[in-house]
């Protein structure tokens, strides 16, 4: 198996004000593609120490990756440091100068000259495109020793990190010959104690292993197998991912890359949806924001606002706006209101004794209204987001003709 | 100045599924006391490479810090570690022990065989009681390569690494008589390297320190100066810090604790704020959820329903809905229609061949709407964030007495 070092760069990483997810992030990646992570490291913007660590990792680990430090302005070293512990020379490269240059002219302005050295390249350099800023990334081949050594340098902004790993680092990493195969099962309403619970001794195996993580939209449990073949990974995975998918079939909303907003707007078909936000402050929206068929939204915690969008004054009255009926009459609202054919509401209060009350109603129209109550207490940034992935499991589970598990 | 290096040890640091929270804390930690942290990393729980490191990390730094890998099981290894770097041999400690014992009685447990090594000590090394859990820490004082070092080896879990640092650890660490004293300037309207060009060569100097920082809401300036005593800080800082100021003047909205949002929430005073996104999702309305004076958002990219709030038909014919003046409209609407003291209105594209053109407009109803257009193209939840934000950056120029730098 390949072993590989990460380095983080970036003085402010030091000051503690920051969490490196980066490293997170990539460890993760590796862990699933047979590549062992000896060690990350978090360094500042200094170039001595820089090219010592590099050199150091050159020694030890086939694969170096190198995050941060890519930025235009004289603290950005990554590529310097690398340049100096190959003893190579960072030249500009005419084609991504002239790319660079386009990318300022697109937004009108004109590049700044500091902004040169991203385009720099050395001879055992490769530049990785970036479609979603300045800075390209770096893809390394040399010897070291005698041992063929990748280094990779990828930009600090995850957005633009992440982007740059999937689309131009793994089609060219040599990962090992292993087949591995892995399904990750999305669940929602259930703690990640009593997944492991009902899953018992499965997650104590390590092929097939089984693993839950706590994500935001509840717990995801992903399923791995590795071997030679993939007809042998395959034949190893499926009777175990069979029996995780009818352990947690209740709790299940979907596979591997779906999402919660693309299973809800799947289940809604050509239908418009409406939603009320009060007290979960557009974070529903934005969860919802690039899907088809979300038509219209109000967020607001003002009561002469909601009373005209649907909520009874005498409800407001007898059971407060942080109330099942509130989210009921908001969710009819916002059909009758926002011209929605169907109405998605919630109501959480954020602050103050009943912080952590949260409900939220569907009403499609046809019957009843669905709605779903939760009380977990949190900061309001919490509560907020607690709501908003609730609402939408509300929303998934009324708009599917069958369930979650249809 | 003492340089520190911290180690946190742990084979599940490096699966990417934990963030290491503790390393962040100690960076924070030693930044406020004058001790200059150069590297964090991450290890598994591996003797070999731990003893390795710790031995690298003596030949550099004056303080190494150690985090994790005290537990009882076979796989907790850095007292093992420590002991072989230093060539020293543990041996149990009996008045450790009998406190152990006496934990676990106190618990109606009997101690586990396996927990005798968290009593153990090198003849170097201090025991640390930890109050809320059964690891000591290790407190080492040794010469290495001539110098003097310490190590101190912290228990993993938060709870008592932060409680065995404040009230064992920091009473014991000889620190440096240094003030480090540190402003950060949060600009936005302006690149990373606009601003690293109009700051010359402050950015060169190493005391006071001036880097910057690209932010979701801007770009930061952090402005920072030590020396043995505050009165002598701030007399560095000063003169740098009135530099950087008077250079970012018409850019910087705030300085350290200040958010955008709050800061928009002061200008508002006691007038109410109504808000129409179409296209940034939410987004803006998040960004506000936590300021009073937020009154009422509608948030859509329904024609239909924009022109209920204020968007005329002519203007969506002739100049479409990612325009000026459909901003222009929407804020106005945003006053009339959701009835606020003050719209702020954003439309952004964030698919199709217009993405990224964005405008945004505010309305007091005083005057002429003041309005902001930004053509910047990015993935649609890219445009969303900076539409968001740039709307909370007009709303600020607009709503600040004197703009930005009142």
């Amino acid at each position: 198996m390949p072993i590989a070092e990460i380095i983080s760069v970036g003085t402010e990483l030091l000051f503690g004000e920051i969490v490196d997810s980066n490293a997170a992030f990539l460890a993760r990646e590796l862990a699933g593609r047979g590549v062992t992570l000896h060690r990350k490291s978090v360094l500042g913007d200094n170039l001595h120490r820089l090219k010592d660590a590099i050199h150091t990792a050159l020694g030890r680990a086939d694969l170096l990756l190198l995050g941060g430090g890519l930025g235009p302005t004289d603290d950005d070293l990554t590529r310097e440091a690398i340049a100096a512990a190959l003893q190579e020379t960072p030249e500009v490269d005419p084609h991504l100068l002239a790319t660079l240059r386009g990318l300022f002219e697109s937004r009108g302005r004109a590049m700044p000259e500091i902004n040169r050295k991203q385009a720099w390249l050395i001879p055992s350099a490769e530049a990785l495109p970036n479609p979603v800023g300045t800075a390209p990334g770096w893809f390394v081949r040399t010897v070291w020793e005698g041992k063929d050594r990748l280094i990779v340098a990828l930009p600090g902004p995850p957005r633009e990190m992440h982007r740059m790993w999937r689309e131009q680092v793994l089609p060219r990493l040599p990962l090992p010959g292993a087949a591995l195969l892995h399904t990750t099962l999305h669940t929602q309403g259930i703690g990640e104690s009593n997944v492991a619970e009902l899953l018992g001794d499965l997650t104590r195996q390590a092929n097939p292993s089984v693993a839950t993580y706590a994500r935001r939209t509840g717990v995801d449990v992903r399923v791995a197998a590795s071997a030679p073949t993939e007809a042998q990974a395959q034949a190893l995975l499926n009777p175990v991912r069979e029996q995780v998918r009818a352990a947690l079939k209740k709790w299940t909303w979907g596979e591997d890359d779906q999402t919660l907003p693309g299973a809800v707007q799947a289940a809604l078909g050509s239908r418009t949806l409406g939603v009320i936000e009060a007290g979960s402050g557009g974070v529903l929206c934005t969860l919802l924001a690039d899907q088809r068929g979300f038509l219209d939204a109000a967020v607001t915690q003002d009561h002469r606002r909601l009373i005209t969008l649907g909520l009874t004054p005498v409800t407001l009255h007898d059971q407060g706006l942080y109330s099942e009926q509130a989210a009921r009459e908001l969710a009819a609202g916002a059909r009758e209101h926002l011209g929605a054919q169907v109405g998605l509401a919630v109501v959480a209060c954020t602050a103050g004794e009943g912080t952590g009350q949260t409900h939220a109603a569907l009403d499609t129209g046809e019957g009843e209204a669905r709605t779903f109550s939760l009380n977990w207490p949190g900061d309001a940034a919490q509560v907020r987001d607690r709501a908003a992935v609730w609402a939408l499991g509300l929303a998934l589970r009324g708009l599917r003709p069958g369930g979650w598990s249809a």
